[in-house]
């Protein structure tokens, strides 16, 4: 398919089509972690992660959930409606793990009664700090009425998940999300998949997403394939 | 007197009185910072600091702001309401300097359309991250009532205290406060004096404040005399 690459990321690129009100997003094979410090090309990853985010997004509009998932249109493409970025990682948290098990003190494991909500400004350049109400204000990051959907739907967005996960045994310990706007409405946007979440098997506790990579703790494929698997996805 | 020294901390000592409802505060002149990687001793600055802030928490009681204060009993120190501590530091921003500039990318010396309110965690060895309202309800720091008031009360010194400032021709950049709770309310306690505020002359930009310690700017007792003096003060 020839066409514009309207932007290439550390994941995924971003494609014109011929329809205006349509992207395509190819998923790459890139593996990155600590801002971009830590790179390997790790074969499959992409397929794994299209079929893997395509499968959860399915679901989350089943749910109701409005998000810019048109379909997935072959092993590592999809089509998505185009939307402005808003500028924020959102992250929700279950358990402890992670950058906020040192920052904040935090037992690595430790369930929280309810889950957190962060927003990160999605700036590589800071690397990407934790940000409050005032601050996404004071930088006009988004707009408090568009805040508190973003926090709804992060919220629903983890019960819907966290639902999906542990039927299939898995904990989802926490996950990033992006959002963006369209038509004056707030779309949840890009990509959910073990590049994105924390998954640990309930019972050995073993990682099955990016973690596998960051910390060089097993075959990041194997964990991929295990959580398509789990998600009733294909099995090869 | 003789007493017992409940807390030192690197600023003041909390002595026992033989009113359990009264502690004594007795300012140091121990200046640090970097989190106690910079240390001096200089000479005076017990004395201006307790001055300075007794005036300050004089003018917010006459607006009618709860806090721990009672009175000014010498050069150094003063007498206080009791409280239990809430292990947050709480900062409000008027205008971007110090941590706040390289975080978030924002210009020093840019100043808010509204004052921006920030809660860290009190804790040295965690160096005080900035936390959100989700971390400190998982963290059990404050109840959301609790943050609400606090959250208010910091706007309400920030307004008495601009005031205050700005009418003898200094800007007041940002300060950090500190609450307790006493017989169920929450009362504004610790201190409030250069060493916890940016103040910055309207007319030269010159710092008046700890920045002087921090950054080897000047003479830190002068400053913090020129405050003394402009607030109406002791001229010496
Ligand atoms: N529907 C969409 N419309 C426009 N941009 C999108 C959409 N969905 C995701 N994006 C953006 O596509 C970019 C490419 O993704 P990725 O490779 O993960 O980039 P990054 O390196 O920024 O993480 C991201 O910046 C993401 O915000
Ligand atoms: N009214 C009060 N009752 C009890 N503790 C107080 C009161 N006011 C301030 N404190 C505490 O006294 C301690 C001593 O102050 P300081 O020397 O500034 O300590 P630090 O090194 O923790 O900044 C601080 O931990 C502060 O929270
Ligand atoms: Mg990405
Ligand atoms: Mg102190």
């Amino acid at each position: 398919m020839e066409s514009v690459c309207l932007y290439e990321g550390k994941a995924k690129r971003i494609f014109k089509t011929g329809d205006p009100d349509v992207l395509r997003i190819a998923y790459k094979d890139d593996a990155t972690a600590f801002n971009g410090e830590k790179m390997e090309v790790l074969e499959g990853k992409g397929r794994l992660n299209n079929e893997i985010s395509s499968l959860i997004f399915e679901r989350l509009q089943e749910a109701g959930l409005d998000s810019h998932f048109i379909e997935r249109i072959s092993e590592t493409e999809q089509l998505v409606r185009p939307v402005e970025i808003v500028p924020l990682e959102v992250v929700v948290r279950n358990i402890a793990a992670g950058s906020l098990v040192k920052r904040l003190g935090v037992k690595r494991g430790y369930a929280f009664e309810t889950p957190i909500v962060e927003f990160y400004y999605k700036d590589d350049e800071l690397g990407d700090p934790l940000l409050n109400e005032a601050h996404i204000a004071a930088l006009k990051l988004a707009e408090p009425e568009e805040l508190k959907q973003m926090q709804e739907m992060a919220l629903r967005v983890n019960e819907k998940l966290l639902h999906l996960f542990s039927e299939s045994g898995v904990d989802l310990v926490d996950f990033k999300i992006e959002f963006g706007r369209r038509e004056g409405k707030i779309l949840l946007a890009d990509e959910i998949s073990p590049d994105t979440c924390r998954l640990w098997d309930q019972k050995t506790g073993d990682s099955f997403d990016k973690d596998l990579f960051r910390f060089s703790q097993g075959n990041l494929q194997d964990g991929y394939k295990m959580i398509l698997q789990r998600l009733g996805g294909r099995k090869s």
